[in-house]
């Protein structure tokens, strides 16, 4: 038996729009379990050592559900252009660079390295089409400590021909290969990933629809992101109302499916994701730098949608969830100017919990701290910044949210392991 | 005669949209004084020592033309309140500190260091109403190397009674008392500052417009942020058709004003300024973040304003410049939205120049890295990033103003002054 009780300022969200404050609190966990968090701690661990953290801030780790890992060397790039130009001119040419196993060693490393340093420890991740990559990836997440699920990329029609590209019968075997090695990871699932409707044939979509029922896996992709796509996708799939009914089609549109972006996504396109419990991810940064639109999160959260949040590098340029945090309450707040001061943002309580608690229902988690769930959790010393009067806890919440405030990140836990350790500061 | 002559990719925004690029480039200076951008050396600089910093990049440095210094401990907090409320809850309370001035000295020593580090060398800043705290905040300025303007508020109505507030009487003798311990900084200088129009009797404007008059001072304030506060303005002002008319009747509209905010004016407010030569400070994240609203940038520059950028911490959350040029971009990416596509949005060249070249008028001196200006430039090293292909200057420049590179800023020069220096970077 492994004990691990970690003293602070224990903060976390149940729920939307709750926060659960223990000051000078004990978190507890059990060969990496959560077995609480106490004001008191227990007698029966009075003997356990205690990291004493003082007043540094204990916090649930990040999920960041939607990010492309072979476009991390290119972000901060090419912001200047549209979706559709911006995936010809940057994005391809950069994903085929992941032919390379050794290119991908070197940038997955820093990637997942970086994810660390920021507190994110579960991930819903594409890759590249490239099987050798993909497994590269899974395994310096592994290596440094971040969770979840990783997708090889499915793409078997307007890629980059010559650049990026796939037949269908390569594309399934290749697929099939891929599935085979992934059993080793401890902490590194597969998920499929079509890549968005107009880059996969009927066949292929058919075939990955198959390959979900069969070895109950997850799927991710895309959806409603963009008027120019959607249109693309009504002429593909002219049979099909609306782009959700082209994932629906093939079965793989379940309550194991993430859809990213969603910004165009309407009453009725809402309606079907909440009775088949797909899970939006919302991506406020990349909406905006590609002028994609302001995606309806407040209406999804009051239809009861499942909805978590993205980074979605490199469409997105910030990495750090806590910016991502940020950037959901900014697109909130252009909803709301866009709106007519109709439709209320998301408080920082609200939006911090769409970037923690609301995914670990995807991962198979109870939300925040409760008891049970893998231990997930940042600490975080902010002691460092002026402040004009002493800060409640949600204040300083607040603060780490929209202040960076570099190396404030002391340790961090991904599935009860300290895969992050820089100690107390010194100042 | 002193030289400066620095070598790297030199990269400045002469003109709106405009970038000159001199790869390899020689930046020579002689006693803080630009004599020009040469992509050979001339021969006449032969003798003079250079300083090789490689393909780094020699950015000029950065304008922030709207700040409030008190309130940079509050940085990052009460963001879910709007304009008003905020005031009083959090802004009020926090600038009232500042009649401590051992407090200040602390506060403001932060701050200016952290200017520099992130290479704003130049500012037009709002202090608090207290005279003492203010010369504090100049001397912090000056010594570490921050150059431009600072205004003691003037605010003698609707403050927080008995919190912060001041007599019109008390308002008039301290800012005269203020203008007289000005005189001993070498590159700050006061400029005239009533908080806006709600804050301040018809007899404070008078007085300070005409001590514009006489002194012949710069003006900074706000103007039409919010539409709460444009009817409180009318209310107060029944004899002014539009807000502005409440500065210029008491002489405080000149080509020697600013003017934050602005997301209100409207055609005949923007022709107003226009013809008086006001500057328009556009403040992104804070206009976002109290859900004021998105300045329309684009028109008023198509129709000629001078227009510059500001981080209105502590209504803006970001102290970078990169960043706020980043903001500034997303934000002219809302309106595109909200204009149905119709606006087209700041690249990334055009933001840039705002937060650099733009302003360097106001502060009397040509744009970018003209012959006969003084030397204000950053040494950017970017090189520890993977990178999808050999990334051209204007995409590393793009880079920069999207991705936090921490310690990627080597060295800054403010005035002629080297006033960070950290050295080449080891890696």
């Amino acid at each position: 038996m492994s004990l691990t009780i970690l003293k602070g300022t224990i903060v976390s969200a149940p729920a939307l729009g709750q926060l659960d404050i223990t000051e000078g609190g004990y978190l507890a966990a059990e060969d990496g379990r959560i077995l609480g968090v106490y004001p008191v701690l227990p007698e029966q661990y009075a003997a356990a050592p205690v990291e004493d953290w003082g007043d540094a801030l204990i916090l649930p780790a990040f999920a960041d559900c939607h990010l492309h890992a072979p476009q991390y060397p290119m972000l901060g790039t090419g912001m200047d252009l549209q979706l559709l130009e911006w995936l010809q001119a940057y994005t391809f040419p950069t994903e085929a660079r992941f032919a390379d196993t050794d290119y991908a060693r070197s940038v997955y490393r820093k990637l997942a390295a970086e994810l660390i340093e920021n507190g994110t420890t579960r991930v819903c991740m594409f890759s590249s089409l490239h099987t050798d990559a993909t497994w590269v990836l899974m395994e310096e997440l592994e290596r440094a400590g971040v969770t979840g699920y990783v997708g090889k990329v499915n793409m078997d029609r307007n890629g980059a021909p010559g650049v990026l590209e796939e037949t269908t019968e390569g594309s399934m075997a290749e697929t099939l290969r891929w599935l085979e090695g992934c059993g080793d990871f401890a902490h590194i699932r597969p998920i499929l990933t079509p890549r968005f409707t107009p880059s996969c044939t009927d066949e292929l979509m058919a075939f990955l629809g198959r390959l979900a029922a069969e070895r109950d896996l997850p799927v991710q992709s895309h959806l409603s992101e963009n008027q120019s796509e959607m249109a693309w996708v009504r002429q593909l799939h002219p049979d099909c109302e609306q782009y959700w009914e082209t994932y629906a089609k093939y079965g793989l549109w379940t309550d194991r499916t993430l859809m990213a972006h969603c910004v165009w996504s309407d009453r009725r396109e809402r309606t079907a994701m909440r009775r088949s419990g797909v899970t939006m991810v919302h991506c406020a940064d990349s909406n905006q730098n590609v002028c994609s639109g302001v995606a309806p999160v407040r209406r999804a959260l009051d239809e009861g949608i499942k909805v978590v949040l993205g980074s979605d590098i490199a469409g997105g340029d910030r990495l750090s969830m806590f910016d991502v945090t940020a950037s959901a309450i900014r697109a909130s707040k252009a909803r709301h100017l866009m709106d007519h001061w109709d439709t209320p943002f998301l408080t920082v309580p609200e939006a911090w919990y769409l970037a923690t608690s609301a995914a670990t229902a995807f991962f198979g988690e109870p939300a925040g701290f409760a008891p049970g769930a893998s231990l997930h959790a940042i600490v975080l010393e902010d002691g460092q910044l002026p402040q004009p009067h002493p800060l409640t806890a949600q204040e300083r919440l607040e603060r780490c949210v929209y202040r960076r405030q570099p190396d404030a990140v002391r340790e961090v836990w991904s599935a009860g392991r300290r895969v992050l350790s820089r100690g107390r500061s010194r100042a």
